[in-house]
């Protein structure tokens, strides 16, 4: 049985140099151009902006936490509702993950087994079970564009046997979320994981290649791994995924990262890097982070980033975003927020501009060029 | 010496069955309707709210805090990048306070000498005088349309003669300020003391409006006063001061303290109850309160308020607002005090056309009816 998904995805051009490509991602709630990146929007909000804030910041994709909303409010609430689009007034795409992460990294006496997982609640302490036809069923509630199959994510660092089980067991879940899944509507990706073992990331990638899912994620990075180690894996991984597939690195990251990985062919990513650095006053600019607290911006009547087109920079002196931030004032959070979620979609744009111009690695030259100059 | 201001007030309609009034005030950042509510923002920002917030909950005027925004960001620091509009990006109007309402209810160890106010910081402790002079001087640093005179907030309850030695010290520091201030852009309002004694209300009233000063705010309300007493005391002060000067009533109230203030003829309002009730889940209604927390609320798909128009009302449900308040999220807060900022204003709008049409008394009893249905 094979995922039926009502994705498209179209590969506009490819860098002649690295292995990055523009294409476009058409879902039923919209299209997004690709490299994308998706502004985490946990418990159905991305973390003090509105739906607007996100359109105007040039979003045209969010992903929702399927753990936290299954947790509250429910995704029973939200079905009869209309849905998770309806609930939260966004138009645009959503693709939630699998709950998988979060069990696993949130969750309170986790207890695997092939069935699924039993856990703990971290709102209140209650137990949950949650296996591969959960996952579905609760994704399927929420009704995003693109859901994960539910996967493991092996802590790191495990040994090479604990890994292997846990392949073989996202495997066999991977197979079980196929089967379950019935709105055809939704298109469905696989998440391939292997820790940082070469020969398991290509047994994970064989597997879920195998089932013809609509695009594949790499998961299982970002957990405490090296950098050099990281884009080993995300090089070798991506070797096994069909090319005319969309691929979706997990959870990565800061924007170097993202230049890496656009370089090594992703076309999807999330992070809460933005978001929550924001409401920490850190902020990013292409000269490098901006630690807003500093008191060398106590009388900085400039913006955050010159030549920025955010609402922030438009509007708002470095001055006075301090002011708010010492002052823990709301709108210091939303302001913050506002230009990192910019800058994060801006660096997309960029790139994709720049592969379509076939100087990505002129401007990946230059992107770590101008960083060196904050 | 006489109050120079630049405030100009128009009476173009009065309820022909109470003291209700409606007129424009206008001042160098625009015209603003009276009866009008004027947002708080304490820190230079109504929390949670961008400038575009308030504009398009019809807000023209909001108030700052001088002792908030003496002690940080500083008024030095303010009036080197341009004062307070500009260091906010907000167009409108404002209003600051004299600080003296803070410094008795805010800084901790007060003393009070004919000379002014020797204080500590509520944030750090430091030590701190403000006196008549310095009022002035930082409310010309902050540069807003119209400041206040430095006054003496006698706690409640005070015995007469503490409140007698507080109105006088009120009208010396009055005059103090009238000699002080010199931007003729800005205009001057004098505060109206005297407890809960009428004589000394008069007294008071007398003292200031024989300064002529552009307007007249009743201070020294809302400090834990029975409603029967408030309005005493309203109705009283309000008959010593000039027709033909806005009357500013501060910090009260509820929206029904609003709809009783303007029948006894008062201009202004500010008050943090819609801002604050909004971070606590409370939302304003024309049917009562709506406690945005209770279950009942949980699957609601429909608006806090049908038919209000504000942006929450119009995008969001209240089974949403309410899964943003139980789950802390930061959206909850601004999208609740969009919400109680439109009522406000709205409020007040209501009120101004039904006294235009002759038929506030009529108004006044439908509110409580109305009021009483939720």
């Amino acid at each position: 049985m094979l995922a039926q998904g009502s994705l498209e995805f179209r590969i506009s051009h490819r860098c002649p140099t690295t292995r990055a490509r523009v294409g476009e991602i058409a879902t039923p709630h919209g299209t997004f151009d690709t490299p994308a990146f998706m502004p985490v929007g946990t418990q159905g909000s991305v973390k003090s902006l509105a739906p607007e804030d996100l359109e105007d910041a040039g979003a045209r994709i969010i992903l929702a936490n399927t753990y936290h909303l299954y947790l509250r409010p429910g995704h029973g609430l939200i079905k009869r509702l209309g849905g998770l689009h309806r609930f939260m007034s966004w138009s645009g795409s959503i693709l939630t993950d699998s709950g998988g992460f979060q069990v696993y990294s949130l969750a309170g006496l986790r207890k695997i087994s092939e069935e699924g997982v039993t856990f703990q609640s971290h709102l209140d302490g209650s137990r949950h079970f949650i296996g591969p036809e959960e996952a579905i069923e609760i994704q399927e509630s929420l009704g995003a564009d693109i859901i994960m199959a539910f996967d493991e994510c092996a802590p790191y660092p495990s040994d090479y046997d604990y890994v292997l089980n846990s392949v073989k067991l996202t495997s066999l879940w991977a197979r079980r979320c196929v089967e379950k899944k019935k709105n055809e509507s939704q298109a469905l990706f696989g998440i391939i994981q292997g820790g940082m073992y070469d020969d398991l990331r290509e047994m994970s990638a064989r597997d879920l290649t195998g089932m013809d899912f609509d695009g594949y994620a790499i998961g299982g990075l970002s957990v405490g791994e090296d950098k050099q180690t990281r884009d080993r894996v995300i090089k070798n991984t991506r070797d096994f995924i069909p090319d005319d597939k969309p691929v979706y690195l997990m959870g990565v990251g800061a924007p170097e990262d993202l230049v890496e990985a656009v370089m090594l062919g992703v076309d999807m990513f999330d992070c809460v890097m933005p978001t929550r650095n924001a409401r920490n006053g850190t902020l990013f600019t292409a000269t490098g982070r901006v630690n807003i607290k500093n008191v060398r911006y106590a009388d900085d009547e400039g913006p955050v980033e010159k030549g920025c087109r955010c609402y922030t920079c438009c509007r708002f002196s470095q001055a006075y975003l301090r002011h708010l931030f010492m002052a823990r004032e709301l709108l210091a959070y939303r302001l913050n927020t506002i230009h990192n979620i910019y800058y994060y979609i801006h660096l997309m744009e960029e790139m994709r501009q720049a592969i379509e111009e076939d100087r990505f690695d002129n401007y990946r030259h230059y992107f770590y060029e101008l960083q060196k100059k904050g």
